[in-house]
């Protein structure tokens, strides 16, 4: 083996740099400060149901990120039966999305620190939820989800204990996850227009 | 006024025909199932930190609904700090869109209800976590946001009194607001690849 090539080439598991991710580690645990960071979102009402949001900086890894040379833009919308014309997917639909999209980087994540593959990931999921909360006829419902599914195919090179283990992993770790199973303080103030 | 054409023509609140919402309304006192709503997303691994969601169907107002010809299809990425390249916001910054999208939406709604017109409503948000949790450093840290600040501009034709009102309605009945605020419970569970 050529010791020049294994050292200039990134070692990857699951397309992640592990070299880089326990250096990451390494970072934090000798300053626990990097592992700060502030995510925000700008937000414009269109018309209706509809509005749009520009994502791009961020605070982290003790700066302001500057890797992003545009903004994400994203468009919220309403289906007919929900009064819009399917101008975007609606905000509960983005919801799912951001979840099964953490649970799934979370997953991939630990196992590649624990150098278990992954060959194949997908989810589906399911949200229920009554619209007389959001409309507010009856103060006993509960405007949001009653409760999220999350169907996974999974394929490793692990035992299925092991996977089993990397889904509870997945569930406890991942930070929207977290988000939607533990009360979150949203507070909301009135600035100048 | 010829009475004919204000028949025909819907009348408008912010965006949203106000006949139609409040007969769906009606439609809900009379018949409380048809408030009953199932969203759903199916989201593929890629690589690394990057996978997408298809979003298309769901179950509402008593049918699967079927206005939606194609899907919306949706990328989650990282940028470089968190091991990625930017392939696309990150799922807790499209838990922020969501968010903001459903606050919006929500005051609009409620507005419209009570005939007040919005001019103009942005919103700017933050929230704050800290990836010890994500990384499982240390297990007192809560993987999740900390807490999410929403500063919303807002200008329309009624008194502060009412836009406060309208503030606090929106954030006690938008949907994300209270799956984000109140424990949620997720399930995951393995199906056969």
């Amino acid at each position: 083996m050529d010791t020049q090539q294994a050292i200039k080439q990134p070692m990857t598991v699951n397309g992640l740099d592990i070299q880089m991710a326990f250096d990451t580690i390494d970072g934090i645990k000798a300053d626990p400060s990097l592992a700060k960071f502030q995510f925000r979102a700008r937000n414009a009402w269109v018309t209706g149901g509809t509005n749009r949001s520009m994502i791009r900086d961020f605070y982290g890894a003790g700066r302001e990120d500057d890797s992003r040379k545009t903004a994400f833009e994203f468009t919220n919308g309403e289906p007919p039966v929900l009064l819009g014309d399917n101008e975007g997917a609606n905000p509960v639909e983005f919801l799912l999305h951001a979840l099964a999209g953490c649970v799934t980087t979370t997953l991939v994540l630990h196992a590649a620190s624990r150098g278990i593959t992954i060959r194949e990931l997908s989810t589906e999921l399911e949200g229920d939820l009554d619209v007389r909360g959001l409309l507010g006829l009856d103060e006993a419902v509960s405007p949001g989800y009653d409760g999220i599914r999350i169907r996974m195919k999974i394929e490793a090179d692990c035992s299925d204990e092991a996977l089993e283990d990397l889904m509870a992993v997945a569930q406890a770790h991942s930070p929207v996850c977290n988000t939607v199973c533990r009360p979150v303080p949203v507070r909301i103030e009135r600035v100048a227009a």
